[in-house]
C-alpha cells in the first residue's frame, strides 16, 4: 500500500498530469525520448539513473499510455525501443515551456538546449503559451480560472473547487 | 545529507525547473496562489496537505524567488500571506499547458477548472503552445534539440547534452 498521496483521484488536471509526469526523473526521460534517446541503456547512461528507477518510472508512463515499446533490429536481433505516443507527444510542447522558463530564470549561463522548429526554420526558439481564443500571449495577471464542467471540492480542491463557475 | 538526487546541477533547465517546481504538492500550491488562495490556513485546507510539508514547500519556493510574503491586515493584526513574484507569475501559463493537457488526456469527464482569458473575453480557453518565432503551434514532431551557449555533457545530459549544436 504506497503511502503517497495519490494526486490521480485529485479532481485538478494540473494533479492528474502530475501524476503522470511528476515523478523525479520522469520529464527527463520524456525530453531524451523527444531528442530521439530511445533505448533502454542508452537512456540509463545519459541520465545517470539505477536501472530499477528507470524500468519503474517508463512501466508507470507505459501504463499511462504515454510511452509504447516498438521493436527494432539490431545485429540480426528483434529488441525493443520506446516512443512516445500521441498523448506523450504533446506533452513535448508543454516540456519545452517548462525548459524556456527555465533557460530565462534557472540558466543564467546561457540556454543548455535551443529547439529548432523545423517548419519555419526558426533556431533557438522559445516555446510561448498563448490563449487558444485570440493566440495572445497567456500572462497570469489576465488569467482567472473558474470551475469547469468536470469540476467537484475534494481533497487537492477543497475551497477551488467550489469556485463560482459562472 | 538528502540522498535525493540533485536536478538544480544538471545542465538542463527542465531539471533545474523540475528541481524548483517538481515536488509532490508544489505545482497546486502555485495553482492555488494562481487561484487567489493566499494564506497559508486556506491553502492548508484546500490541499488537505500537512502542515509540515506544506510549510517546506513554500519555503522551497521562498528560497527560489517563486513566492514572496505580503504583509496584509486582519482584524486589527498584522499578517502575511503569499504572493507570485514575475518568476512564479511567469509559471501560470506553463501550468495552464499542463493543464490543457491533462484535460485532454486526463479527465474524460470535463475540464475540472477553466481559464478565463480577461483581455480577450475568451472563457475555457485552452493554453496553447507555439513557436516564438512563427507563432504557429509547436508539434513534437516539427522539433529538433541542439546544445545551447550553456550546454554540457555531465549527470543527466550525458549523451544529450554532447548533441552537436549545429
Amino acid at each position: 500500500m504506497p503511502s503517497r498521496t495519490d494526486f490521480s483521484e485529485m479532481t485538478c488536471s494540473i494533479a492528474r498530469a502530475w501524476d503522470v509526469i511528476g515523478e523525479p526523473w520522469t520529464p527527463l526521460i520524456l525530453r531524451d525520448l523527444a531528442i530521439g534517446v530511445r533505448r533502454f541503456e542508452l537512456l540509463r547512461q545519459d541520465l545517470g539513473v539505477s536501472t530499477n528507477v528507470l524500468a519503474s518510472r517508463i512501466r508507470v508512463l507505459e501504463d499511462h499510455g504515454v510511452v509504447r515499446r516498438e521493436p527494432y533490429r539490431e545485429g540480426g536481433r528483434t529488441r525493443e525501443e520506446y516512443v512516445l505516443t500521441q498523448m506523450g507527444a504533446e506533452l513535448v510542447p508543454v516540456l519545452a515551456a517548462v525548459m524556456s522558463w527555465g533557460d530565462r530564470w534557472l540558466s543564467p549561463g546561457g540556454a543548455p538546449a535551443e529547439v529548432l522548429h523545423e517548419s519555419c526554420g526558426g533556431c533557438g526558439v522559445s516555446a510561448s503559451v498563448v490563449c487558444g481564443d485570440c493566440g495572445e500571449p497567456l500572462l497570469a495577471e489576465d488569467m482567472r480560472f473558474r470551475r469547469g464542467p468536470g469540476g467537484a471540492a475534494g481533497p487537492g480542491t477543497q475551497i477551488v473547487g467550489a469556485l463560482d463557475p459562472s
